[in-house]
């Protein structure tokens, strides 16, 4: 109920701060029968490590996976399965600057409002940090919906305002920035090296797509599967607005151009607007979902912000840290569309078909 | 968790279709001593009944609320109140065509296919006309947070592609529209009129605003006020897309720019690019989100489709519908919008202070 | 969150009070499909009316249930099923005497304490009149139940201290009290006969059986059948006590006579003093539950307690009350039964097969 | 949704198998500022360890827990409690012999039935060793409690059939099984060797009493405090019968001899038949709960079973065993109340004074 928890089925709970002894979670609700090894959580995690990108930070964070529960003789067994990535690099001292002033564009300052007590050693759970968590569990469900013949990609298709014109998903994963078109990257390298020799940070705007996800996913009316989506990637720190299909454009067409002409089964799709959702239910059309990331707010700029005690104050941020969330929020994101489609996969499977 | 409840503390479940014997709903959890009447609702819900618009349908729904629980002597005693609303006007012959091909845009094809049954007779479940529960929920919520000073407005700050310069959401209410501006009337009510002689409908962007919101609202990781802000707009039908603060825009700026400068308590706010969220908790500056409205896929152009049994059709939806969701719209989104923070707001209330 | 929804996929939400309008509630993720009318509710509601028993309350509650959506041309459609029962019999001037007195054995002093306000007409929603709603959600799992060969049976096993020797649940519905065999009935008359006498009340004890129950319901380690079970009996009010299988006895024995031999599929148990239920998860036995079941606090004898004020004050309840909750309660506990069942029946659901 | 965590505000997750790497769970939703220290924890788990009396098992399980994350310079953020506890005894080769048969009364034949797939290794998810977790849990509520003056005590007040004359819960820590008294500790012990020797197992009856309780904890109608105590307690392995207060003594009293007289606050109670709950809330006085213990099920003598197959099999089940889960079943029955207790302190907070 405290928010620490994903999924109703499917489910994903996890702990852990920036500078704590370890982070980790529980994936319960994961059928038995599922393949599962560490090297495949491995995988991901390497995806969102530092160090594979110009924009990211220097920090070294290994995150070797060790799974506690829920797997016998490499298959799920229908129990929880326990998972746990101990912190190795702790340089904390980086952080005592941080006890007693807030940093804007941070949770520093809402956190203590909240709780009246705050970790502030790497801003402790409000760090983004705690994804490593989420790209675990991504990782499983990632393996429950592959044994159903889903599919999930993402990939950055803006950056600094630089927009990818074609979006290639398939090679996303080998191209800098997790990008969705080689022609890009040069102008997003010289973006980067601009506004990081300005002390300066920069967002972007990433998509997420799915295919092969079967038509009938989804639970009106509050828990239609667009909603579900939504609420997935607006929580990952950073994340300003989620889009589906068109998206904001759909807002400014009209319905002869907007409306997605329904085709044959096996037929070709004129245009998918829809973004493969309508009635908050899979249409069984790719999915696709765009989620806008704003700037990282640590910037080596001196800012204007207040103290602990309300009292003005000035902050300059330094430390190791990434120059843009984009692109270790690339297997974040995409984590989050899997747990969200595995848990809508298992919840309809019980309502399908005659009782 | 078929999706007809929202929210954990304050929670709101509906049923009813279109063109069912009647809607309605329960609200638990809201605490006792809440001053209710069936007059309070009622306000909100002639807000969004037809007729209030050029855009909207003829249909007459008079949409009267009756409450059935809950209330003793004119306040909440903490149980649940159950409500009301009859249908009364259900001209079901209208919708003989949509027994066997589906419309595009709606969620007939995607109900079918997660059914394997459909109430076709308007829309079923799958109609706006279930949104009248949700404002009877939200009205409820209105009291709640009224006994704590928060208040919610909304508006159209676009419509047709045609954007409202300076916002005011304190008007709104008495213009047509629920316009965010009296200056863009006219070019909106121009806009109609073109759209509607084609035969075509328009989409528009909606602003919710919350002002009076304590420090501390929303549940880190995955409960953050703003992922359900989120979901809670993007699951109301027609919605595509929704924004926080600078939103897509925050993509597009250097952190310098995006970062709002924290200053002193009571001191005015230069900026407000996080709309009043920080980390997923509420900042105690007004909280701003924005929702993408598509156009309304009911047209009175002949568009490809198919049968339910996958062949090729044309259909041209007449009868008498809205042209945009919006303005009906508008008080829906404010409803979701009172019912999240209800239930953030009982969800922290625990949570603060000593045990 | 405020206690008024059963079940996580199979969901009852209720409200209403004894003296107010109506009484209702929503049954969300009932699967499409299942043949649903009123009249199949109507039968479980008449057995729990008051009238049909010597220890039954004089006053006429018709309690005629509608159902208001969620079916369509007589099967269900997968959307939310909501019903109502008006009230029709109110003499709440009955109830003037107990605005400042609290009833000993009843909630009046807590609801008071917990809310800080309380409709003491008829005790409000903390009447057992609430349980209405129980069983018509129980009458609509029960024909979920029945699709899938489950079938739910229950009776009075004991009354005023008097137990049945050989329980016959076949035949209970056509006996007086619900018994669970004939020769007892003459016994407990008289038991009636003589505590109605003086003016005092009786309790006993009901037990519910499911047959054709698939192995395997039930989710370890906090949500075991058997712990949802207790849960939903102890939940009626008046239970004291819930038992499964052998129950309080089994403490009594040593393993070797309580362990039930396993034998081969289809073959005879010879005992089953698990009462179906193994490690938390149904064995495909037949599951035996059973509820303690306290005198009716309400008795014609004065009795010392407070009033609103906490002074000492003394209490003579009149009033057209039942004398026992035996035999009404029965179908209540056969609802929460069913209810229990229809959950765990769709929760296992997609566990179950290959993902 | 599988079953995996407990409680609604206040709640734990726990994972992990008998003899798998390790074992631990997550507390999320406990409010900032508690003390906690490892070493609070350590001390309940310590309780329940195997060596502390003549029934339990010779296996040696330190059960060293330690704490991940969610505890900032010894007192608690509000942010996940994550714990673990490693597993370091896994004779595992004593249980090849479990791999193609089921134990009677064991969960064996249930989680093949359920899962298609197995841990047979100690019992793998199905083993008492998961109340590890839950001790583990329970001690974190413990000091939310003590924080607000509440208390919870356990002690057996019968073992294998020999019922404690004069309950005193307050020295049971210290004296052998947990013993509600001094003067039945030979009785019992004298009992046990005979059943030990014959290889043969016993049960109990377990009670737990919470004081400082105040009047208005409880949901109606679904999540009544005595409706969510017998879930929680049945929970837990080997519990077969709850009952509150008179329990299923009740069932055989007239109304005139169970219903507590209400007292002036301050006032001695004369009867707490109630156990200290009314209309599902509690009145502020103790809550009194007890818990039927069935006998252990591994016996040392020959039963008859079924194998994998379904084919009969004899079975004599040897090993390092508890003869009893009395004693150790104590503190994980006082941890069940502690976190149902915890989670309704947490759920009324919100409810009570004025919005």
């Amino acid at each position: 109920m405290s928010g620490n928890t994903f999924g109703r089925i499917f489910r994903l709970t996890t702990f852990g701060e920036s500078h704590g002894p370890a982070l980790g979670g529980v994936v319960d609700g994961c059928p038995a029968g599922i393949p599962l090894t560490e090297a495949m959580i491995q995988v991901e995690l390497d995806r969102r490590k530092p160090g594979g990108s110009p924009t990211s930070t220097t920090r070294k964070e290994p995150d070797l996976v060790r799974l506690l529960s829920g797997v016998f003789e490499g298959r799920t067994t229908g129990t929880p399965i326990g998972f746990l990535i101990e912190n190795t690099c702790q340089r904390s001292k980086d952080y005592d600057v941080l006890k007693d002033v807030f940093r804007p564009g941070h949770g520093d300052m809402t956190y203590q409002a909240k709780y009246g007590i705050r970790d502030h050693l790497g801003g402790g759970r409000s760090s983004a940090r705690e994804t490593v968590s989420r790209v675990a569990g991504g990782a499983v469900a990632q393996e429950l919906l592959a044994a159903s013949g889903i599919r999930v990609a993402a990939s950055c298709v803006e950056l600094g305002g630089i927009a990818v014109a074609d979006v290639d998903h398939d090679g996303a994963v080998a191209r800098p920035f997790f990008a969705a078109a080689d022609a890009v990257v040069p102008a997003w390298e010289a973006r980067v090296r601009e506004v990081m020799a300005a002390g300066d940070s920069l967002g972007g705007v990433v998509e997420v797509v799915a295919t092969g996800v079967p038509a009938g996913l989804g639970e009106p009316v509050f828990d239609k599967l667009d909603a579900r989506l939504a609420g997935a990637l607006m929580g990952v720190g950073a994340v300003k607005g989620v889009e589906i299909g068109a998206g904001f454009a759909a807002a400014r067409l009209t319905g002869s151009h907007n409306n997605d002409p329904l085709v044959p089964p096996g037929a070709a799709l004129a245009t998918n607007n829809a973004g493969g959702i309508l009635g908050g239910i899979s249409c069984g059309w790719p999915i696709v979902v765009r989620a806008a990331v704003k700037p990282i707010p640590s910037i080596a700029i001196s800012q204007s912000t207040i103290d602990t005690g309300g009292a003005p104050a000035a902050i300059t941020v330094g430390g190791r840290h990434d120059r843009s969330a984009i692109p270790r929020i690339v297997p974040v994101l995409k984590a989050m569309v899997l747990l969200t489609l595995a848990d809508f996969l298992l919840l309809q499977r019980r309502m399908s078909g005659q009782p």
